[in-house]
């Protein structure tokens, strides 16, 4: 008998065996179930929105790269990333804090300070959690938000809400997560401008909100890649995405620190937690007159080649990159 | 300088640190934050609980102790039974399962089978969640439910909300996870009656229901040891226990294979799930008599020895055990 590993079938072919296992039959309060950025709940006059994310020691951060207080941080701002995406409104977090007993207790108050520090900005609040013993540190957090509404009508953004003609945009720059990672790995100072885009992102809430608001009705964060995220916004809404490479909004600092790589970091490199958003080229006009050079429009939905996402240079060139993106499961190529 | 470990202040005084570092200023739509089996959040005329819990192998089981769907099913039936202890009705699931990327693909699918049992015995949704790469495997479950409510008025059992002369009662039988955890140790089959009780809790919702429904103000789940966790109850509601012996349930199986450790097993072996509550005795035996032998009366709460537990022999001497239950992060007695 041959045994299949979770690598052949990667973490999008586990997603959705859980999806096919769990899916059947849901009630009539699952608005949004398995695959979107957060799962969507009716209860009573509110729509609830549910996203979990882990960072785990060896894996999403090394001892060495990172202060634990920049991982508290993050281990949250990646769920506000997700929330952001569905435009809602952040409001209570469990937090799951797995580590082994010799821990010093300075490296957990750490984390709990920047995870403390994250919940301020963003106006939520640590409402619960579990401490567990494991064999390297991790950190998970399960965030409940909720959708904004109009007349009692959930202004909710969704991978599956982009329609054939939307411009395709996304918020702030591109490139300094992956090139941050870079730099510390070059031994750069956790302190240092790119160093900090990896370490301490900051999800475009406001603007996200501002968004759904305006009738924005599909988007996604920038997670593990923009080519790739972009892939499920396509699968979802059964389209396909024309970007123009020289419209991505690289980072400066990015383009200063490694110009022969720039535009693949931004591309591919993932971790930047900006929003990309697909609609009607008016709405995302009017967003930038509200939120001045909020978002940058990169290009557009199109009902051709759907499922799949082309990024096209100066001369109408594909451009071709060797991942689109993080797969956290897959077996990395060699 | 010293350095202190987390071992040192052991898993209570790792959740008070994060408690005093992120509990000030909270919102008004917070009713309960940390410190009691699920968090409290008014959501317009709704009442959330949320709650979370992880299983990590090496640390909560062996890879040979139980079956994957075992674990699947235990790693979300110990969150039902939060929801329980506050009397509250769960409504969806967000599961992260970490696992090396050898890992079988049956492994999980197993896994997942478990869990969906689990969903679908206590008529909850798995709506979401994230797939990450550890070197072991682990899941972890936040569950969100509901208060049951009547006018408006969540129906809450709490950890503070016992009453000095109030009756104290448990669900079932108690010892018997523990005793399976044993046999499984000593070779019995997964199949056997002790191991199913360790590997398969059923936290009995339906009995915690009625319960916040007849007016129980007070209660908690029987997770770390009933010792350990009446003594939550006593300090949360500054009061003390004093529990008889000869009156604690014992399951009969743990009696029948262990004669000579079965009370201590019962009394600080912890993970049975049950549920214990402290009301006035009539509301006890009004439960009883809708449930028939639902809750067995064990003890009274005291305005004596406030924050203690005692229990008593047929003599009326105090028994004394070497450990009150399970603190997952303290340094083991030797």
């Amino acid at each position: 008998m041959t045994v299949v590993k979770i690598s052949e079938i990667g973490e999008f072919g586990l997603i959705g065996r859980l999806a096919a296992l769990v899916g059947d039959n849901p009630p009539a309060e699952l608005v949004i179930g398995i695959g979107d950025d957060c799962a969507v709940w009716q209860a009573g006059d509110q729509y609830l929105l549910g996203t979990t994310d882990t960072l785990v020691e060896g894996v999403h951060f090394l001892p060495g790269d990172a202060p634990w207080a920049d991982l508290g941080w993050k281990a949250l701002a990646v769920n506000v990333s997700d929330i952001a995406a569905m435009g809602g409104v952040p409001l209570f977090a469990l937090v799951t804090l797995a580590l082994p007993p010799e821990t010093p207790v300075d490296t957990a108050d750490a984390l709990y300070e920047g995870l403390s520090a994250c919940a301020r900005d963003y106006e939520l609040i640590v409402a619960g959690g579990d401490v567990v013993q494991a064999p390297q540190i991790s950190v998970t957090v399960a965030l409940i938000g909720r959708a904004q509404t109009r007349d009692g009508v959930p202004l909710l953004m969704r991978r599956d809400g982009a329609r054939a003609g939307d411009v395709i945009a996304v918020t702030g720059h591109l490139g300094a997560s992956a090139a941050g990672l870079r730099a510390l790995r070059g031994g750069a100072s956790p302190d240092d401008p790119l160093p900090r885009a990896h370490l301490r992102p900051d999800p475009p809430l406001a603007i996200a909100q501002a968004a759904a608001r305006l009738g924005v009705t599909c988007a996604i964060d920038i997670s593990d890649g923009l080519v790739q995220d972009i892939g499920h916004v396509c699968r979802a809404s059964r389209l396909g995405a024309v970007l123009l490479a020289t419209d991505i909004p690289v980072s400066p600092e990015t383009t200063a620190a490694y110009p022969d790589d720039a535009l693949r970091l931004a591309a591919t490199g993932g971790e930047d937690y900006q929003i990309l958003l697909a609609s009607a080229a008016g709405v995302i006009a009017a967003l930038n007159e509200l939120h001045p050079e909020a978002v940058t429009v990169i290009g557009n939905m199109s009902d051709r080649r759907r499922g799949s996402v082309s990024i096209l240079d100066r001369t109408g060139a594909e451009i071709k990159f060797p991942s689109p993106g993080w797969d956290h499961l897959a077996r990395k190529p060699e």
